[in-house]
């Protein structure tokens, strides 16, 4: 079967002027089990849209692949009670995917997985050493108003979160939706590597706050540079300082702040009052 | 050592009028691990205030236990890595535990923890039969802004979600705080356990969207009504409808939508105009 994306819904609306039919659409969302050679890993909830992006990014997030071609063959089978997403991996990567799958167990759009003590909730993640790619000023000021044009999920429901990609001077060229901002970010992620552009040409776009798994999502995918429209945890700004990410926060009304590794937004003269 | 709540951070502030430096108040995000028996459970990202609160509202809402009886000592330990909250649990709890053990791991905030099939992703969930307790369309009105009014932690970060107890005619009496709107609810379900108020008595009132685990954890405290200032996803109202709670959404400026059970909102002559 398949699922809708949305759904319409009757309910009564109560305002100051008096009490109303209202009819609103709503997300749908559903759960998705992330199989690997046929055993389940992790079940979370999600919109049904972008499947395979999402378990494509949440493979690459989670470590589990590092990179597609370690998948040797996909299926996405939809059920009435949600969508299993089954991969089988080349033989090189199943011991570890068995290291992994007594340590996590997913949940509804998170990254930090199940890990069964303090130590292993601190993950390693490969640190970003190249200073490239830099941006503009304009790159930056219009990156959450050009992702926020290119959410039709949001604009029939309100209630979703956007992911995109941007590049400079190119703005946000892909966009994903999810109502989990985590699971936005992984069909991001899965999307640049199912279409082959390298994460570390741009920058990730996020319409959400900025927590620790986010943070860490954009480390595993290469990406140098994480926006969001929202303020970030004090935890989040710390891991992005000490693995090299330029974390932008607060970009709004053209406006934004950065919190770490400013160096890879190019301040032109005209900038500076 | 103890865990800040919030942390303040210099930044780069990038606006229409030039660059500046900025600082901001950030809130603080630690893994909490929930530990019973001295085999730990799941980790989650979470603001570190009210931890108590927080590992009662888990367990719970995870039906670990189905009274705080059920809990024969506790520990709060706090290492510098994050915070373990540890539970000893009555001998008739152990073999639940045990059968839960396998099927679940927690995240950053969310409900559905390491479900490992479509079909457990499907949780039992009690059903509510009591058409009580009733509420005035003024109950209603005011529960989100009387919210907002009690979350310090908002007010100093701009960044974290909160979520509270209301009773007829006596507003919301209890709020708890969190980067996670999932653990803020936790948090208040476990506050009125531990100080002997019963969920059934009132509703809970959340400053974000609703999703599948929010009316969940709902079902699980026994609380009818669930009021949130946003939008519900269609299976979140799907859920609500069969399990007896009445669902409120879009809770803000003094209006608000049913989509589930309206039978507990007394209308008065004076609201139809």
């Amino acid at each position: 079967m398949a699922h809708e994306h949305v759904e319409s819904l009757n309910g009564v609306s109560f305002q100051a002027e008096g009490i109303f039919p209202v009819r609103r659409t709503l997300p749908q969302e559903v759960p998705v089990a992330m199989v690997y050679d046929g055993t389940t890993l992790a079940v979370m909830m999600a919109s049904p849209q972008d499947v395979l992006d999402f378990a494509y990014g949440f493979a690459l997030s989670e470590g589990i692949v590092s990179s597609l071609e370690q998948i040797e063959r996909h299926e996405i089978a939809s059920h009435t009670l949600g969508i299993e997403a089954r991969f089988w991996l080349r033989e090189d990567r199943r011991d570890a995917l068995k290291r992994r799958r007594r340590t996590m167990a997913g949940p509804v759009g998170c990254g930090l997985c199940g890990i069964e003590s303090l130590e292993q909730a601190v993950r390693k993640l490969p640190v970003i050493q190249s200073t490239e790619p830099t941006f503009s000023h304009l790159d930056i000021a219009t990156a959450t108003d050009s992702l926020s044009r290119q959410q039709p999920l949001y604009r029939l429901t309100g209630a979703t979160h956007g992911a995109g990609f941007m590049r400079p001077g190119e703005g946000v060229i892909l966009v994903r939706e999810d109502v989990g901002r985590h699971n936005a970010l992984d069909k991001v992620i899965g999307a640049l590597a199912s279409e082959k552009i390298q994460a570390s040409t741009g920058a990730l776009v996020l319409t959400s706050r900025l927590s620790v798994e986010l943070v860490q999502k954009c480390a595993m995918a290469g990406c140098s540079t994480l926006i969001a429209v929202s303020a970030p945890t004090a935890h989040a700004q710390q891991i992005a300082q000490t693995v090299g990410i330029t974390l932008v926060a607060f970009a709004r009304g053209g406006g934004f702040d950065v919190y770490s590794h400013p160096d890879r937004i190019k301040v032109e003269l005209r900038d500076v009052p």
